[in-house]
């Protein structure tokens, strides 16, 4: 049987095969509250326009309103030889009101109305995304400043590079997640554009107004060209482009989050809540959230390479290669959500072993850029004679086996002269982090500061991200 | 509540967000016909090898088949706190049997449990996919035997380059699906070992005999090394790998579906079985399939960045991230298979338009070459000088708005005074490709004959394409 | 030998495959305008802090002076034993000033020091590209106006849609590229901020002033955590997206001018400016520009998926793994600035083949919706009905192998009684295109006016196209 | 100036920026070698066949053999109007040699000589690759050997799962290169087919003998389908997928490398001639090779995506897009081939801190799993209930701060009463590590024969790995 909707001129059906690839029913379900809300814009402007009547828009108004509520209390009957839930919808509006549901596809096509509705789901669920970092960034954010002061190792290379305090480390994060939030929050901008009535992709000789529908779903305003409307797919590339950079922060925290579980570092305890045990070791607690957020990086970063390579070389306007959109998004936004949810809840649930952050930061010469420091304050030597200085007096203490501040001051006169007593208080990890204190700097009184304002910022109510509100601040 | 399967050291449940991100039961339940054989066959071993006793190995083989059949007719109940197949599995045996389940999991851990069965997947898939490939060179092959001698223009840079004949464009595809199959085959054998018995990463202590389950489960050894055959996942990479191959080959063809669909080409029809129609135009005939399948190259290719992106940088043994592999195999395998099942329905279904691509084949000067290759021959030209003087030709001709075939000898003559009559014998398409009889070219006896070597090859039963089995041909 | 730098504590030097694989040199040294304004700007405030002392602050500023003038002239000795442009740099200025340039590294790392170098290059190539940008929406906008009323066949599906006109095509790209230029703007806004003065990861206790650097630099204020400062990539991630989404869009086009070019469409002529012949067949033009920007796409996803599988779980602060940031960025950025260039040329340089165009607009039923339209408009027939109506219509057209505007009335309302003699005003694509006049449709007149408008915005001087800019307008 | 060698027809050169797009000889003057060979190939079959006449066809040959001589003394001036390396030396013959130099192009086209070339450059580089693995496995199973029962933790998680041995670690990596190759091995052989006279995409109608041409390059046999000769590029797409495999595992020891250079881990050390300084922290050393190795993974992978995108839905036959090919692919291979060697250099330089990872070993319950296996075999406890049992004693170990071998009977006994004395032979991780004798176990005497194994077979002149020579074995 072929399709009662377009298949006027087809005297066959489709194809088994061709039915399984080609309907898409089973995952553009998820759009039937942007379709209907879709389409009783277009209707209430068609009747505004006086291009349908008020008597058969009502009759419509009613059905989709009936569609709705079945579709809700799971009461609806989709079908794939109906392909789509354009099409389901207008299907089974035909038989709730008949013929009358003829006329609400008047002056469009299902390309601009997909468009549609798939860039209000695309939008909706940025406000999601961007209300979840904000939680993660609150999250960080209370965490550091409980931690303002608890000194551990900063690394370069995952070598013990210079001491920092944990809430210092956290609150890089939330700078990373501002700068994700200002993505997405350009990106709704941009997407912000109504498609509806462009039609196929030339528009329509029927008075219609693209304004009005464009109001009532909350657009800022309708698409300029009518071919770009039905042909684009920027709004999804981007939004994945800006998901997959969130994911890359967030498999980052995920990795330090598991090597800090790790028996050798210590330095925080997840809870039973946010660890899992091991089929045939019972001693194991496994940091699996961290490893999956990490993970699913991999998952955002292909389905944006899918999306991508779907896009290419597709000439205008519409081609069936972009029904590939919606699967790729839909997934990557849940996974998006999903991590973002695990990792604020193993943030607030870690715990850190203070004793072993700090026993750390204070090992591997953690300090020597002080002592360096210190010749170039107090001695007036060039940084870069200072930093051979410094090396020199590192790899006697190796030697030795001793920290940098258990080395006398005997032996640092043997390496400089010039050395005195004073280089002590400099060498001690708490002193390191005290003197920290240049703008953006580790420094525990810079972290207190900075962490009040982010929790000043989020709690402000409905701030976003975006470019301009953040200079707005 | 802990998992009852590792909680015994867990006060504390997980948290709800962990348990979502966490379970895989909703897609690993897939693996169940695997998981369940992987069990048997271990019990079978546990049970010759005396380290579980007959009656609890009667017990638990019992069990697992009832597990079997209860799964197959719908009523087994998944339940998503005990995260996995296996953990599904077992629990639900313990209630079948009561204690003497517990005994099933001897020597063993998931880890290995789950990279057998993955494994046992993959190596089935491939095996279905492999018989997908060769039906569509199978309609390559029959298309090509019936248009041997059907001439078309052959395309470089998409401008017509030479005459060609429809068949050997088929049986050009039939080249790269046979090394898609070699592909697959290679794959196949690499994968082929069994992990089972490597336990959580380190082997045991039990004496366990691994080539006795390896064998019962159809692989050609056990594993080598335990931390390998738990940490593993080539063996995915390598199939997405090839599948990715696979998929670009199907678009490459459906874009020429497409090119060719186009009404200014026009070269071929589809059926209404395979093409669909618009809602706002009425007389649209879409060859979705074949956007679709060229589409679906980058779901594939989105797979594939996905699990190597994942696998970067994970240190032995297992970690929790390789979780993530199966959900994209799955997807890719049943995008590959959906795809190779709608080319060969549409190849089976186009006919070609002979009319316009015999027209098209004679036109944009496609003989040209045939005209130089004249030159070379006849006048012993070098082909560097035949190819400037067939350039002045085709400007000649183009100036006259004419083909070269309808310039006069005099025509030619102004141009290089040696051209004789015999020249026009050499300008038609048709006797362009008979000319092309070097191994390998064009003309339509080389075609018959690779069409019937071919189906030859294709109808011998269960012929594998592996590197070695190719050779052996 | 060790490295004269860092090497205090090293008592071996490198091996040859680690200096090989280490050293950066060859590629980073395009940083070293970015590399000598940032450490001038150091020193600059380092002497304003007076923690440097003026003397030697001039006599490193003079220093670096010579430097910049050596490398420009090509008269500077780069070593790969000194790693990278920073190390060159200063290796050369303590040849040029002596001790005193150790001074130079003081309250500095080169972890903040390659961050601040890199977000300069990538900022001025952002500006580059989007003047480039600029210049092709310019040559499209020129043309589109040229061409607002040539009819051409809309296409969905590669199948004959409805007739458009070639403006309104052109200027669907303007519209995309338009928001890519706000992507670019968006980009440059976010990376704006100046790590400079993070040091290695922690900040330092020299009383430095890091909003003097970072306005000597251009930049909108200093980074606000010095972590974030050293171990952020996401101005990379993020330009190689927008540069992605850009080149998918050119990829778009590029296949639009190969389909033209072919002998079956026929639509447009490029010059021999843009295409290039064959070594063997000498009546070849190819459009080789368009499939070499069709295939960059691939190079710009490539690096874009290069550097988020180098960041993916990366834990702070700098590791080696950004090294492999820079080469990936000036590949692709300088891929897309060569694709717009040539993109641009082709624009310019193409001539639409009228006759062709409009041939296959009218060819194809590409009015059907026309017919449809009219049903609905003058018969009231809803439009469910109306596009059976026409599919019927079409149908019998095919039949009779005619097209719709050469069927009878008679034929016509043997289908529908009710078609009387206007239909037949409707049914050319001229007349079709006319009638498209909703917004953003297709009819000559919107074409001319968003032209124009278009023509006005890209004429004023240094217009952006961020979000804001954009709003403004 | 149009070009000299297929400029016929055209009257106009090329613009600017079409040279710059279009000129490949930048990269593909790489091939040089490659093309001379195919040159020197070609012209003795058109002799031995009577194409071409003896005395051209020396000429040729001498100046084919002076050019090469050119190239490699750096006295060849490679010209970017010429376009490419076939262009670039065929015109060279014509001043070396005269018009005769024109009839080296006969029967064949650009289109199968690149092909053919490039053909040739991957399968020499593949052995270049795969003798680099068989070093690395070299090294790591000398190194293997030599630590064949050296205790060390296991992890699954990065959390301590059970002690395994050193040796077996490294033997793992083993067994993922041996795949490696045998994935190389199987490219190559699947590549191993000869594109030449395929020519421009037809075949000719000239008498030529590709099986010559094929067998004098070395080549097993002529490609069957003149179409598929010249617009397949699955051989660089499958060793571009080996080589990403490879570089995946690569990152995993790249990653285990970097954490145990670690202070906290602290399991190897690097010697000075792998490690790196920092320019403000002098006691750092650090991993920087091993980082890079982690990165080069995305370098590769991007690769990948690249060639697979550009790849995609490309019509038949040669389309100026596979130029893109060629960059993506040696840069790949460049980055492959300084991963290996970087990575055996590590290994051979690394020397394990025997007493950290013996201290790790014995920490964190590592032994629970023998614990549970001692229930089994000693009490005859289903696996599950001893699981469970053993976590209570964990909890109860954890609780008192002692490791497992350090409770008493009484406390174990507390647990369980069935515990005996004898279960303490069975919790150090020297004894586990020495139970674990199932195939593929961790035990020494395991870890010992597997390297002897390896060794001999590496030993073993010119092995390959294809799947062939893996089962011959």
């Amino acid at each position: 049987m072929s399709n009662r909707m377009w298949g006027g001129r087809f005297s066959e059906g489709p194809d088994e095969i061709m039915e399984e690839i080609n309907a898409s029913i089973d995952f553009d379900k998820k759009l039937y509250m942007q379709d209907i809300a879709g389409s009783m814009a277009h209707i209430l402007m068609l009747e505004a326009k006086e291009i349908v009547g008020s008597e058969d828009a009502q009759k419509i108004l009613h059905g989709l309103d009936t569609i709705l509520r079945e579709i809700e209390a799971g009461k609806f009957q989709f079908s794939r030889g109906l392909e789509d839930i354009h099409m389901n919808v207008e299907a089974r509006l035909a038989e709730l009101i008949g013929p009358a549901a003829g006329r609400l596809h008047t002056a469009r096509s299902r390309n601009d109305q997909v468009a549609t509705d798939f860039r209000l789901w695309v939008r909706d669920t940025v406000d999601v995304i961007d209300g979840q970092i904000a939680e993660l960034m609150l999250a960080l954010t209370e965490k550091a400043q409980e931690h303002f002061n608890q000194v551990m190792p900063g690394y370069t290379h995952l070598q013990t590079a210079q001491p920092i305090t944990l809430g210092h480390h956290l609150l890089a994060y939330v700078e990373m997640l501002a700068r994700d939030r200002g993505r997405f929050g350009d990106a709704r901008k941009r997407l912000n554009q109504c498609p509806l009535g462009a039609a196929a992709l030339a528009g329509t000789s029927f008075p219609i107004d693209r304004y009005m529908t464009a109001k009532a779903l909350g657009f800022d305003k309708p698409m300029s060209n009518s071919l770009d409307a039905v042909s684009d797919r920027d709004f999804a590339l981007e939004t994945l482009s800006a998901a997959a950079i969130t994911a890359t922060h967030l498999s980052r925290l995920a990795e330090e989050i598991i090597i800090w579980c790790s028996s050798e570092f210590n330095f925080i305890k997840l809870s039973d809540k946010f660890t899992t045990g091991s089929s045939i070791m019972p001693q194991k607690r496994n940091p699996d959230a961290a490893e999956l957020v990490r993970a699913k990086t991999g998952r955002i970063n292909g389905a944006l390479v899918s999306l991508l390579t779907v896009m290419k070389g597709l000439p205008l306007a519409y081609s069936k290669d972009m029904q590939e959109d919606k699967e790729q998004v839909f997934d990557a936004m849940e996974t998006l959500s999903l991590s973002l949810a695990a990792m604020a809840g193993m943030i607030r649930d870690m715990e850190p072993e203070n004793r072993y952050m700090r026993r750390s930061a204070n090992a591997g010469y953690s300090t020597a850029t002080d002592l360096a420091d210190w010749l170039v304050r107090e001695v007036g030597m060039p940084f870069r004679e200072a930093h051979h200085v410094t090396g020199r007096a590192v790899a006697a203490a190796a030697e030795k086996k001793v920290s940098l501040d258990k080395m006398t001051l005997e032996d640092l006169q043997a390496i400089d002269s010039r050395f005195t007593d004073d280089i002590f208080n400099f060498l001690s990890a708490a002193n390191s982090v005290k003197s920290k204190t240049s703008y953006g700097g580790t420094s525990p009184q810079n972290v207190r500061m900075a962490a009040k304002e982010w929790l000043a910022l989020l709690n402000r109510k409905a701030t976003k991200f975006s470019q301009e509100d953040l200079e707005d601040d």
